[in-house]
């Protein structure tokens, strides 16, 4: 399966070219849209919604992670194998969770290059090609060079700020909730918030936190939007109140 | 052949996360996005959509259908087999109007429950299993019980509202076309519309209703938008004017 | 392969029906979202996107490409084969510049009509299974008749205004780049705007234009957005200064 986390959007040509180039490479080979709609060139938060849905996939995925403000600068082309998932994206840091939560990885640099490269879209040039490879059961050795990748390490482990806002207005924090206290609420947009198991837990109106389906604490209003509601955005600050 | 119908959008995390699941359960089974972007949360005017939408897929078809406000509280969850569709989703409404314009209907609870079910997610860990085994041949038996489903007596047979809004601005209501008198005009938005064709039979800028192409009543300005020309939004009431 | 160019949006029903007409009648055969966000309505913007994009795709794609907004009135359908690639369509002009840069070109009318034709939803209708039969091999020689299709004279080999608006915000101009003198400079929302290679190499906040990833001038902002920096929109004029 080869799964697109990107911030190409959808309805746009962006997505729709890569696919076509998966579907020519990588024949048969599922293609999911994991997200398309990361904060537009922003790897930081991108990397905590990648570390904490990357390893939801299968081992054998191919990730194809492409949040690229650098495109057609000098940031290099890589590939992460971690726990055997393999990620395929620029070196900016992108990667610095899921490398940092492995329990086992590699990183190699992408040293192949394409008949033709744009500048602007390595996604569908370069990255695909490379994903559709690791996802029929590897590119050619020529094709990669095992390196150390850039890593960020003043980024923390988990970040305490609003990464994604979900077109039901809930806000995902980059803070896992099996790492947060017992009993611990959060401060955000003002509001202090206990935790409940599902926002069906709470009266309709209130605000809450909970555990998602993929461990990130989130914030949600039962039957509103939070992100309305508490005033947050992509970078909005969260405490947590022990 | 499985199709979507859920209030979950495309470009997060979730449709993509369902995709997945299919990919691996139903291999090789075409998996159709028939509505992502229902009303949030309203389970109502939802089940006059899935009642025109659903028939239109060839029997056989898997409907995955899940507006879903109470996931995670007691509402139950079941399958529907209605003329030889599958719909699998919450005990909610949302198979109301399906199953009273059903020649032949069976209904079930799902009784199996995944190794791990997520509070917030039943879409991925409960219901996209389910309607993977429906479109490759069954589940296994053990997994549904036959049993009534919740009813919702009150809603009406047609329902005279708009149900949804499509991304032109026509907006889509709950009543069959072919139920309403020859004639009829729709009061909407304070304007008194009358049937054409389609909305090329009128002068642009004007406003019409029409069968829409799978039965529904919808409302349209040429080359316009019509939830901006008549102020429309879901729930918005239209009248019948014989 | 199979590629949609159309105006019909991702989230509601008309995609997924296209999408499940060509899974029952191509099964097998790709389908990717090339554009599903077209300027709604507007077959001259679509038109020098789709000669921009569509011979991106290999030989052999059929591309579906709807932006009808005289459906169910008198305008043709029509199939135009173009260096190999098929286009199939509505006649209002979609396929000008496509056929005007084409090497070698032919076109059909499209005869065939289904027992069920919507007269708003000719894409899920009558196009959709066009496209899929040419996407497996050929439609019944019966279906289309070889006929001259409509010609737009008057609209310039390059088009000097704004077609799409991405979800970056990048305005994407109607002009291939590779025919502007050598230093020309666009002139776009009150503003005059030098070449770049890509958009990383000006600071951030600065305009330019680029030849994007096929060929077209876009207009850009480092890490902003270009729309709502110039105040453009599809149709907003640029100017070409030598």
């Amino acid at each position: 399966m080869i799964a697109l986390f990107t911030d190409f959007g959808l309805a746009g040509p962006y997505t729709g070219q890569v696919k076509a180039v998966l579907a020519q490479q990588a024949p048969g080979v599922p293609v999911v849209d994991l997200f398309a709609d990361l904060p537009a060139a922003q790897p930081k938060p991108a990397a905590y919604l990648l570390a904490a849905y990357g390893p939801w996939f299968p081992p054998g995925t191919a990730l194809l992670a492409v949040v690229d403000p650098g495109v057609g600068g000098e940031r290099r082309a890589v590939v992460v194998e971690a726990d055997g998932r393999f990620y395929v994206g620029p070196d900016n840091g992108l990667f610095e969770l899921v490398l940092r939560r492995a329990e086992s990885a590699r990183c190699w640099e992408i040293v192949w290059r394409p008949e033709s490269l744009s500048a602007s879209f390595h996604g569908r040039d370069l990255f695909a090609p490379v994903a559709a490879w690791l996802a029929i059961g590897g590119p050619d050795a020529a094709m990669l060079r095992e390196a150390e990748i850039s890593r960020v390490a003043d980024w923390p482990d988990d970040l305490a700020e609003i990464v994604y806002i979900d077109h039901y207005g809930n806000a995902l924090t980059g803070l896992r909730a099996a790492v947060l206290p017992a009993g611990a609420r959060l401060e955000a947009g003002g509001r202090l918030l206990r935790r409940a198991r599902t926002f069906a837990d709470v009266p309709p109106g209130s605000a809450l936190w909970y555990e998602n389906a993929n461990g990130l604490a989130e914030i949600a209003v039962n039957a509103g939007r939070a992100d309305a509601a508490l005033g947050l955005a992509i970078g909005s600050p969260v405490s947590v109140v022990r």
